[in-house]
């Protein structure tokens, strides 16, 4: 049943080292994509050369066109194989994954493997490479099942065979209704033609409340429009209403994990960096930006601290708190600002919905800010048995609660609203943004309130 | 083609309110589930419940199988229905769908409503609940359309027509083939069904080589194993290897999604706080936990800064310096924890790989560590002109940046290893644990490398 991986990768490595070619091949026949995957990323370059090479040709294209997932990887193969070899691979191809590899070559390399294709595959790439990479158009299949509204069941699967065979497609779900013109009128579950009777007409089985989406739509909007739907293929139509491809759920779903991980790295201060990512200076560079942010935030704090200086030095327990207040602003900052990250993303906060959201967030503050008011007042009357310090401590603590709230839910917001990506404003920027107003609200409150000693 | 949501929110709140119960059951008729949802997601509790009865029974239930995915607003709906409208949408949804708003109704309640079903769907939905909730037969559908492999294509289609009218099947793209016994050996793809002869036989049309998941396996594997095989539904089979159901990609996806937001939620320090909760106590309750420790985490640092007051008060520049580097320790630890978090939960790194990635990670450090360093380095020189610290802090920040390295890329390793869920090591856990130990690593380097003024 195949459920559970088990490795085969220690025999492949070893049978590429010492190119038992044939031993190899016969291994690989009786694995599937998934588990050839698992080991090719494991391998080093030359012998994921060597590795291609030894599959079937249709074996190789489908493990090219998932390598597509793992960029790095991806562009650092497609980079090093010889233009022959790659050539075979590419007419195998499904034409947007076709696209993919070629959108990669260099200008040279593309015109050289474009011109080896046969017409009808070199066009039906150059067509796609038109399009932006992230929108519908991108990753839209050209391949696309469709038939006259104006035949019978008889007819249509007479005319699917005959296309299914010439374009050589392997799988469909639903087959889409068109006009005489091309356009996209309706849709029938496959299920339905192999239910129905023969003579039965298409525009009487067909639904015509087609989800459509248009070749330009940015890709994160097509795959929430997927998954709001429920669908497992969406069709794509062009200005004129004309259907012009589909996307699959499996591209989908590879759109949404992509768009997570962008995400999660925004937060996380790992900007696109990929788990695969074999290079450490790409790894260094794709960090650093995060770290300097970092360390212009702390100096930030440094000349804050530097300026109440005399002060400080007669009272200098007020700066034992100082990493305590910068981490707690941080953090409220963070909690606020990746739930609205994510609601904006889904769809389920809208822009405009800047003051509720402020509301409920500030409303949440106000209970959390005083809880840990205390438990710092307990903690400065445990160090210092300074009773003032501990009632203003506490008290500068709900203010920077108060503060990192309102930076935390509106800053995503606002850049919603004009535009930037607001998972921007979570993680590194949000949290250097509160560390430092975090330390600066609380040393001049503390500073202000607490009798310092002459 | 209902491409751009328009909002019919406004005038669907105003209808409810005023009790038109005439003409918004005209305006819902024209709308879509999705358009509905968007609606019902934003009105008070009360109306909800109205538009839910104002809704047909099939659409009613479908928005009510939908909410399950924003778990608070499913449970106070479902809780606060009344049990005969409750027990009709639950007739007209899916077992599985079904299995899951029982689940949250108190047992008399429960009682109640799948008394009054009929025998059928009462043995559907209680076999169902045995299974816990995040596992294969948590989300599993137990209608699967399953065909007998010694039938001709005609006889199966027959069969087909049969079992999917008796089931009130409306969707199903693959045929799976059983042997007399019910064990799985096989699927048809359905549109070869389509575009084959009627007198072929099954078995020799299906593909022998079937993925299917155990129906006690981790939701989370389902996922995983559906995205890497690009599937669109994987069937499910018990002990003795017999096709009991199938799980279809919408609930995959729902499944991903859930994963994304709990990895999210442990790095943002929201735990598993939604969107759309609306009650300001719970959302304080999930998030006072990962305040509370970065309270503890500070405190940690303060007793630190305490126990080396003698030499900071002489030297009280090395103060302030702190922020940045409890900053960079964390920012540091995060970013190696959150792609390793990453790559164990897509399966591209293995628990076993530990030396392996700590060693890439080291080597990252290698080259932001002395870049950080030497701009720390300028900061020191800058604000305090003295040149022995701006060197010992430098050589300190250094040794920070290593040992965050090494806590944020061990500790999510050995806690997948033991089997505790990986991403609890990010987020708050890292960054306070990094804070502390860099702010005492900090102070031991510069108080003893630097020369204190006597």
């Amino acid at each position: 049943m195949g459920i559970e991986k088990k490795s085969h990768h220690k025999l492949i490595k070893k049978l590429i080292n010492t190119q038992r070619t044939e031993a190899l091949r016969g291994l690989l026949k009786d694995l599937d994509v998934v588990e050839i995957m698992n080991s090719f990323l494991q391998l080093k370059l030359k012998y994921q050369l060597d590795l291609l090479e030894a599959l079937p040709k249709e074996i190789a294209s489908d493990v090219l066109a998932q390598l597509h997932n793992y960029s790095p990887v991806f562009t650092e193969v497609v980079e090093q194989m010889n233009a022959e070899t790659l050539g075979g691979l590419i007419e195998e191809m499904d034409g947007d994954d076709a696209a993919d590899v070629v959108a990669v070559l260099d200008e040279e390399k593309a015109d050289e493997i474009l011109g080896s294709l046969p017409l009808k595959e070199r066009e039906e790439i150059t067509n796609l490479m038109k399009y932006d990479s992230e929108s519908a158009g991108g990753i839209m299949d050209p391949d696309v099942v469709a038939v006259q509204k104006e035949h019978t069941v008889a007819k249509a699967i007479q005319e699917i065979r005959k296309y299914t065979v010439k374009e050589d497609i392997e799988k469909f779900y639903i087959v889409y209704v068109i006009d005489e013109f091309q356009h996209l009128i309706g849709f029938v579950d496959i299920h339905k033609l192999l239910l129905t009777e023969a003579t039965a007409f298409i525009k009487d089985l067909m639904d015509p409340n087609v989800v459509a989406v248009d070749v330009e739509m940015d890709q994160e909007h097509v795959a929430n429009i997927v998954r709001e739907y429920d669908l497992v293929v969406v069709p794509v139509i062009d200005k004129y209403l004309k259907l012009i491809g589909r996307i699959t759920i499996d591209d989908v779903m590879d759109v949404l994990n992509e768009e997570f991980y962008e995400d999660l790295g925004h937060i996380a201060g790992t900007g696109d960096e990929e788990v695969l990512e074999t290079s450490v200076f790409r790894t260094s560079k794709d960090r650093i930006p995060w770290l300097i942010l970092g360390l212009v935030g702390g100096f930030g704090a440094a000349l804050a601290m530097e300026s109440f200086a005399v002060y400080l030095e007669k009272l200098p327990e007020v700066m034992y708190f100082i990493p305590l207040i910068a981490a707690l602003g941080g953090n409220i900052a963070i909690q606020s600002s990746s739930i609205i990250v994510r609601g904006l993303g889904t769809g389920e906060i809208q822009a405009t919905d800047l003051f509720v959201r402020l509301w409920k967030e500030l409303r949440v503050s106000f209970l959390n800010g005083p809880v840990c008011a205390i438990i710092l007042f307990g903690m400065v009357l445990l160090l210092t048995d300074n009773l003032t310090m501990g009632i203003v401590a506490g008290c500068a603590l709900i203010a920077v609660v108060v503060l990192a709230t309102v930076v935390g839910s509106a800053v995503p917001m606002l850049l919603k609203r004009v535009n930037i990506d607001p998972a921007l404003a979570t993680g590194p920027f949000i949290t250097t943004a509160n560390d430092l107003l975090g330390v600066i609200v609380y040393l001049s409150i503390t500073l202000t309130f607490t009798d310092i000693p002459v």
